[in-house]
C-alpha cells in the first residue's frame, strides 16, 4: 500500500482554503485541511515544494514515522507554517487509513467516548442591549454554550464585530494589506463586568457564557478581569494573554478561580507543557491542523488529561470542514473534551466540502461514514479561485502597534 | 459488532499465567495477559466477577470508554490487581480490533518506527569468572545488549542467580510460603563496581551493559553506585530504589549521569508522572499489561517522549507471549523506544502460545498477521493446572525485612 | 505464642462484608475488616491464597515484622485490593495482640487522648427544603457535625441520595453490572453555594456541615466552590478533586481559606505524603483497614500531627463494626484526631458483628474490653451469603465516562 | 522619507539564498537575508504575498514599528519561516537607515566595541589522525578557535563530514527528498572524549577547541559527554540537546562546567527566555535573520548580557554575507560578544555578494562603508537559479527516525 500523488488546493469557497488531498495505489485518497488564516499560499508552496515529494512510495499507515519525518526533518523546527503543512498531511493519512479500513476515524483513535459534541457559538452584539438580544437568539436555537462580545463604547473598528450586514462575521478581510483596528484595554476592562452582568441576569444559570480576550491584557490585568467576573460563573475567559511566555499565567492563576482557555495560536506540545504540567489553564483550544495533526494532538490530549485540562477545539470559519472534521473525530474518541466552536459555514463553503457531520439543537454529531466524512467537490476549485485577505492588525489609541 | 463472550484462563505451562480471551459475535476473539507473578488467582476472580460481565454487549472498538469505566468505576482505583486486570482486558480488545480490520495492531497505534526491535537479555553468573563467561555466550549469541547480575561472595540466595542447574531462569518458585533470601547492600556496592571494570574489561565497548539494583538502595547509595560505575558506560541502572516515592530520584539525579531505568512495578501515569515531568530517569520500565492496557500505555510514551524518556518494557518470564506482543506492536509504533526485555521462555510455555514475532541476532521482528499475532493453544490448558508459586522475600543479615 | 489458623469469612448480613479471623495456640483468636465495596472477592481470594499460608507459626506480637513482609513482599505494591488483605490482617493481629494482653486496643496504641469520639452523620435530601429537615432531624438527634448533600434540580440519578424508601442509604447496589448514574458539574456548582446559604440560616452557627464533592471537580472548579462557600464556614469541603495527583491540591488551597478533607480512598502514606508535607489538606479521611491496618495508619498519623492535619476516618455503612473499631481505638490514643463519619447500620449487621462500642449523644464511645471490642457472630455467616452488588458509576449528560 | 518597492531574489550562486532588497524614494536600498535552508521558497512566497505590501509608503526609519507590526500582525507568531520573513525586511531596514546616514551599521547600534571580531572555523575530518591534521592546518591559517569534529567508526554518513571532494563542506543537498544520514549515540559518546584527548594533546592550550552534538542527546547524555570533556577544557559544546524545551538544560547544568551553547535554531526571546534568565548556557548562537533580525537581537543581547552570556552567531555557508555582515555589525557594538563561526564562502558566492568585511588572521574585520557593507550582483541572478536543496535527515541503525 503506497501514497502514490499529493495535490495541493487553494481555493476560496466564500474564504480562502488550502485543501491537502493524498492519493493510494488502492483508488482510495485522504483529505487534510493546510488553511493557515492570512498566509494560505506559504503553507502550500511549503508542502509542495518541500513535503510531497517525501510521500510518494510511504505507506499511509506509518503515520508516526512520516511525522517524526517531517517535524525532525525540517531542522527549523515549530512554527504554525510549517505545523500547519504537517498537520494537513496527518490529517489526510488518518482519512485515507480509515477508509482502507472501512471505519470512521473515531474507531481508530480508541472509539466512542461520547454520543454528541457540545458546541459553542458567537453572540455578539453592538451594545449591552444588541448583545443580549444576539445571545437569546442563539439559546433560542439551541445553543448551551455562547460566546458573549460586544462593542465597546469609544472603539469603533475592534475584534469580534461585524462589518458586514446580513453575512456571517468574517474576521479576515480581502485586500492587499491588513486592515487596521483600534484599542483601548482600559475602556475595556470597565466593560466586560458590566456586560456579563446584565447578560447573566437576562439569560440565567442554564446557559454556559464564555467570552474570549484576545490575547490583549497583561497578566495583572486578566487577574483583575477574571475576578471580577467571577459573580457571574463563566464557562471560560479565553486568550486573556499573549501566549508565548507560559509562566505569565501563574500570577493570573493565582488571582482568580475563572476558568482559563487558551491555544488557538499554538502549533506544538512545547507551547503549552507549562501550561498543561502546572495546571494554569482549563481548556486547550489548539486546532488539529495548527498543531500538526491527529498524530501529536493525540499525545497532547494524554497530557491534558492527566493535568485536568480539556480539549476545546477552535473552529472558526478558517477551519475547513475538514479540520473540524478531525477535531470531531479526536474528541469523540478522547475522555477529556470540553467544548467545540463551532460558527457555520457560508452557502459556498458548505457545497465545496461536501460532509457527514451534523448540528442539531446545540451539539455536532458524527455519523458512520468512513474516514473523516469529508468530501471536496473539485468541480468548484476552479471556479472559485484563492484571494488574498488578511486578519486586521491593532493599534491602540495613541498609534502604539498592539496584540490583535 | 458486540462482544459475546469472556473466558479467564489460568494455566501453567511451565509457568502460571492468566489469559483472558474475549470473544466478538464476528467469531473472531482477542487475547490478553492478565498474569501478576505471585497473584494471579486475585486477578484471575477480579475479572471473572467484576469486569467481563460489564462487557457483554459493548462493542471492542470503545476502548477508550470501556477503559475510563474500568478505571474510573472501581472507585478504589489503581493498584497491581486493578490494572493487570483492566489491562488484560484492554490488550484484548486491541487484538480483536486489529484482527475485525485484518491489520497488525501496529498499524493501529501509528504503522512502523523502525524495522525491528533491539533486545536484552540476562547474563548472570555466580563470580566474576563466571559472569564474563555467561556475558561473552550471550555477545557471541548475537545480543547487542546484556543485563549483568553476579554472586556476590558472602551472600548466598539472592535475586538473578539460576538455582535449578540446566533450567531458564525463574524467580518465581512454586510453594505455599515465598522463599526467603538474604541481602548485604554494603558488599553489594563494594562488588558491582569492580565487577563492570572486570566486564567492560572483557567484552569491550560495542555491547550495552546494563544492571539492576532491584529496588534494595537508598537515594544516596544509589547515588554513589551510579557515580562509581561511570566509568563503564553502562546503558542503565535499573531500579536502584523502591519507587513509590518519585522525587527521591532527584538526589541520584544530581550526582551521576550514569542513565537510569525504572518502572517494571508501575501501574499508572501517576506512578511515573514526576519520574517523567522531571525528567529524573532515562528508560520507563511497564509492562503494557501491568501498566493497564495499550490505552493508557500510548498516553504513558507520549509523555515519555516530550520528556526525553524512552520506553523500554519489562519483559521477563512472567509476561506471556501475548504480554510480550503487546509491548512489541507498541514500541514499533512510537518514535521513543529503548531496549526490550527478552529471556525466551520454555518449550512447554512456547508450545501453549503459538506466536509470530521471532528473536533473531539480538532483535526481535513482528510479521503481518493481523492483531497481536499470538494464539493460546486451548487442548493445553487443562494439561497444565495452576500451581502456586511466589517471587521471593528478602532478608537483610540481621533478619530484617527487606525490598526483594 | 503462634499464629496456628486463618479464616477468611464472605458474608451478607444487610450488605457485604469480608471478615478475617486469626487464630492463635493460646485459644484466642483476633479480627480484621477485609471489606472491599464491590471488589470483595478479589481481596478474600488474595487473602486466602497469598497471604495467609505465610502467618501460620509466626507470633502475633510480631506486627512490625509481618506487616513488612506483606507490603514488600509484594513486588507489586500498594493498590486497595493488596493493602486492604494486609490491613485485615494487621487489624486482626493487633486485636489479638490487645485480647492476649486483656487490653483494650488503645491501652497498646499510647492509651487515653480523649473521652469520647466527635461524629459527623449524613443529612441528605432531595430539595432545599426537604435537606434542612433532615439536617435538623440529625442536629435534633445529638449530632453535632452533619454532612450535607441534596438533589438537584436536573439531575435525577446522583451520589447520596436514597433510592431505597424507608431504608438508610447505601451507594452499593447488588446486580451483575454497575448502575450508571449521570451527572452535570455545572449544575451542581451553581446550586450548592445556595443550599448552605438556607442551611446555615435555618441550623444556626453550633452545628458543623460538612460537604462531600466526590472527586468529580477540576482544581479550578474546587477553588471557586470552596471560595463561594466561605460565608458559610464549612466543617469541611470533602473529595473535591480526585486524588491521584496531590499537586494539584496547591491551587484549591491557594484559593480559598475552607478546610479541605481527602483520602477515603488511600492506600498508603505514600498516597498523601505530598499532600501532608506542604499542608494542602486539613483532614486525612483513609478507613484502617484500606489503609493498610494499625501498623502503617500510626505512622501516617504521626506525619499528619507535625503538618496540623487531623485523622478523620472514613466510616460508611461498608466499614463493618471491626473496622470502625480499629479506627476509634486508634483515634482515642493520638492527639490529632477531628471527625469520625458514622452512619449507623442495618439490624442484620448489627447482628453479625456484637460490639462494645456505642454512639450517644453525637460521639462514639469506647469502654474496656479488649481488643477491638466486637465480634463476630458464626452462626450468622451461612445465613447471608455474598450477593455481588457494585459501587455505582457515572457519566455525563453526553454519555462521557466521569468519576463517580 | 517612504519605502517605495521590495524585491525577493532567489538564486543559487553555489547554493540556495533568499535575499531581500528593500528600495526607498531616495535611490538607496537595504538588503536583507531571508535564507531558510532547504525551506527557501516558503519563505520568499511568504514575503512577497504577505509582507511587503505592507511596507510600501512606510520609513524606513520606524524600524520598531514595522517589526512589531509584523510580530503581533501575522496572529501566528513565532516559527522559523515567518520570523526569517520579518528578520531579513528588518536587517534590510537597518542596512537602509545607516547608508542614508551615510554611516557604518555598528554606528546606529551603539558604536564600535572591540577592533576585530573573533572567529572559528571548521576543522573535521573522517579519523583521528586526519582530524588532527585539519586541525592543525587551521590553527597554521591562524584560527585562535576551531571546531572539531571527526569520523566515527562504523558510521558511514554522518553530519559533518564532508562528502565531496575538493569542495567545501555544505549539508544541503540539490534532490527531491532529503538525504538519510544513519546515527548511533552510542559510538557517538565513546568516539568524542578519546578525539578530544588525541586533539587538545596536539595542538597545545592555546587554541580553543570546540564541538557541536547537533541536537542528538538527551539530557543525560551531554551531562556524561560534559562531564567527561571537562579535562580538554572545550571552548564550548554545542546544540547538545534538541532546545525546544530549556528546562532541560538545567540537569546539563548541575553535572558539568563545560561551557554550553545553543541557539542556531531559535527565531524568538521566547526559545531561550528560560536558557537566558536561568543560566543554563553561556553563549547564544541565534542566526540575526533567524532571529527576526537586528531589532529583537540588541534585546535579545541586552538579556543575555544581564546573564553573563554572550552572543556568538550561526554562520555557515546557508548564512550569507548579508547575514553574516548583520551579525557583525551588531556584535561590534555590543559588549558581551563570543566568537563568530566562519567558514568561509564558494567562489559563486563571493562573487554574487561583493562585501566589505574581511577575514584575517582568526579575525574579522568591518571597514567604514556605510551600512552593511554589502551588495548583491544582480547580473548573477539570473544565471545561478533556484535549484532544491535539503539539509538531510537522520535514522537510528534500527532505522527509527532521529534529530538530524
Amino acid at each position: 500500500m503506497k501514497i502514490t500523488k499529493v495535490q495541493v488546493i487553494v481555493h476560496c469557497p466564500a474564504r480562502n482554503f488550502v485543501t491537502v488531498k493524498v492519493h493510494s495505489d488502492q483508488g482510495v485518497y485522504g483529505l487534510g485541511d493546510a488553511t493557515l488564516n492570512g498566509r494560505e499560499l506559504a503553507v502550500s508552496k511549503y508542502i509542495e515544494e518541500y513535503l510531497t515529494p517525501s510521500l510518494i512510495g510511504k505507506s499511509p499507515f506509518d503515520t508516526e514515522d512520516i511525522w517524526q519525518f517531517f517535524y525532525k526533518g525540517v531542522y527549523w523546527r515549530r512554527g504554525a507554517v510549517n505545523m500547519t503543512a504537517i498537520g494537513a498531511i496527518d490529517i489526510a493519512l488518518w482519512d485515507l487509513k480509515a477508509k482502507l479500513l472501512n471505519v470512521p476515524l473515531y474507531q481508530l483513535l480508541g472509539g466512542k467516548s461520547r454520543n454528541k459534541i457540545l458546541t459553542y457559538c458567537h453572540g455578539h452584539g453592538t451594545s449591552f442591549e444588541d448583545t443580549i438580544e444576539k445571545v437569546l437568539e442563539k439559546k433560542e436555537a439551541g445553543y448551551e454554550a455562547i460566546r458573549v462580545q460586544s462593542g465597546i463604547p469609544g472603539l469603533d473598528k475592534i475584534y469580534g464585530m461585524n462589518t458586514k450586514k446580513g453575512a456571517k462575521y468574517e474576521p479576515a478581510i480581502a485586500a492587499e494589506t491588513p486592515f487596521e483596528e483600534e484599542w483601548d484595554t482600559s475602556k475595556y476592562l470597565n466593560h466586560v463586568p458590566r456586560l456579563f452582568e446584565k447578560v447573566r441576569e437576562a439569560v440565567g444559570d442554564e446557559v454556559h457564557l464564555l467570552h474570549d480576550g484576545h490575547h490583549r491584557l497583561t497578566p495583572i490585568e486578566a487577574a483583575r478581569l477574571g475576578k471580577e467576573l467571577e459573580p457571574f460563573h463563566l464557562f471560560w475567559l479565553e486568550d486573556l494573554v499573549a501566549g508565548e511566555m507560559q509562566e505569565s499565567f501563574r500570577l493570573i492563576r493565582n488571582h482568580t478561580t475563572t476558568p482559563l482557555a487558551l491555544g488557538e495560536v499554538f502549533n506544538t506540545m512545547f507551547d503549552c507543557k507549562t501550561l498543561l504540567e502546572e495546571e494554569l489553564i482549563d481548556h486547550l483550544r489548539m486546532a488539529v491542523s495548527h498543531g500538526g495533526g491527529i498524530t501529536p494532538m493525540k499525545k497532547i490530549a494524554a497530557l491534558a488529561e492527566l493535568h485536568h485540562v480539556k480539549i476545546s477545539p477552535h473552529g472558526p470559519s478558517d477551519i475547513s470542514p475538514i479540520g473540524i472534521a478531525a477535531a470531531l473525530h479526536l474528541v469523540t474518541a478522547i475522555n477529556n473534551f470540553g467544548v467545540h466552536e463551532y460558527m457555520g459555514y457560508e452557502e459556498q463553503t458548505l457545497e465545496a466540502f461536501p460532509h457527514a457531520f451534523k448540528w442539531e439543537k446545540g451539539y455536532l454529531h458524527l455519523d458512520e461514514t468512513p474516514g473523516l466524512g469529508v468530501d471536496i467537490n473539485m468541480d468548484l476549485v476552479d471556479k472559485y479561485p484563492y484571494k488574498k485577505a488578511f486578519l486586521p492588525v491593532n493599534r491602540l489609541t495613541d498609534g502604539t502597534m498592539f496584540h490583535w
